[in-house]
């Protein structure tokens, strides 16, 4: 009866976004959820809430570790809010509740959760960054992400 | 395609606890997944463990809000581990991400919990508490308990 | 040239508080500040601004640890403002870094700290304190509150 | 009676660092000193201890705000010791606290802080950084690091 432990991927990026970054992002959450990982962000809008809308269209599960108090402040495609109510300090659970973290373009809070996830030792793979910053993944193609993720974190 | 939003509903006790407490707890855990609830705890042992076996049972879903950084310190029937790093300062996470918060038996922890969620507002049902405390619900049954906690929480 | 490290007592108690409160808070602040202990409190109003007010009569150090982002929300008796952003969260801070804990008065916020300090193993001194909970010590004195937290911190 | 408030500047950088690094740190640490302004950091060795030894030739007022338990973690040149327990997550309260950021060298740590404090709105001024990232102010001089913090923070 014992569940299996699903890997839990970090989705971080702008919570406002272009349309690009919109298909990007949606494209990685289905292939979270198609490889029957646990989808997890900042529970907001942009990049989060096309990851998280992606994943719930192939049937994944979507958490969503919000800054402030309100379950409502969460996109409609989370199911799991964790309202911390830190502000800017959940950035760091993000980053410590996932196994493997996607950045997917960006502005100061990614980069700030980038670093975090580099510091403890994560997997960070990005698409579409603009910093040069050592120890991270540049891959392309949102599957490839998805798949190297996975790769890296059974390889742990 | 929009999900609905489920309840969360925190159960919170010791870490350590004898079989009546944890056979309390176990039920307590069937019944939040049977209402189509999810569990959320602070992911280790005792009474922990218990609500999310009870949970688990009954095909529910249940997260762990765990004080360290390790995946591995979660109880075998947590699906998702938010490994949060903040020792005791997770308290206040678990209280804050609860709807409701169903506290049963416990110690300074759990305490801390009763009242961090008392402050933030949310109904607290307890089962088997030594402490007086205004605001808190006592409750006998741990079906009462969870019934009573999804009133209150649609009253809201 | 080593500074030598002076001890750091916490004061936690209501936001808003009547006279008689505010005025132990006072002699409270007094003498943590005449031991030459530093005075922690949660950095706003009612208990935290009377036992500040008090500490800066008698030239001591003080120290709020906030839940919000703004220097302003300290009282004026303030001397360092840690603006956490975290809300409740900070409860758990004030509890970590203080050597030991004087409660006077107050409500669930205080009674959430009280537990926390506990939990965490630190002494904690109660003047005028509503809830029954062992291995809090109860004092009726702010002087002795104080003497005796220093010789318990002394003890350990 | 009310004392004035102290501006806090932050000064944050790697554990380890070599001679020049911590000449770096030191020269910043005395000059915020110099100026009646209160140093903040994370407490530990290397940039953070170096910079908060200068501060204390010259008269100043530490604070270290640490990512464990333990006052016995902090460098011996902090007066007052914020033991977070937060691990990682409090490089957000460091970000937070400041008025403004000097980084010196430094790696993921530092750069978490970086973005968290440029998220925040706060100034980010930097010494030797090897990271390009938009929005700080590179200066070459640790006098003018902290004139130029204290510029900007007047002018906010």
């Amino acid at each position: 009866m014992k569940p299996p432990v699903r890997k839990q991927i970090g989705v971080i990026g702008a919570g406002n976004c272009n349309k690009e970054t919109r298909s990007l992002a949606e494209a990685v959450g289905k292939e979270i959820a198609k490889k029957g990982a646990v989808l997890l962000c900042g529970g907001l809008g942009g990049v989060m809430e096309a990851a998280a809308c992606g994943a719930k269209q192939e049937g994944g599960t979507t958490i969503g570790i919000l800054p402030g108090t309100c379950r409502e402040d969460a996109n409609p495609w989370i199911d799991i809010a964790i309202t911390t109510g830190m502000g800017h300090a959940r950035n760091s659970l993000i980053a410590q509740s996932s196994d493997a973290l996607i950045a997917i373009s960006g502005e100061y809070g990614t980069l700030s959760e980038i670093a975090l996830g580099l510091k403890m030792g994560k997997p960070v793979i990005v698409l579409d960054c603009k910093w040069e910053i050592e120890g991270i993944y540049r891959v392309k193609d949102p599957q490839k992400a998805v798949e190297f993720a996975l790769e890296i974190i059974e390889g742990c």
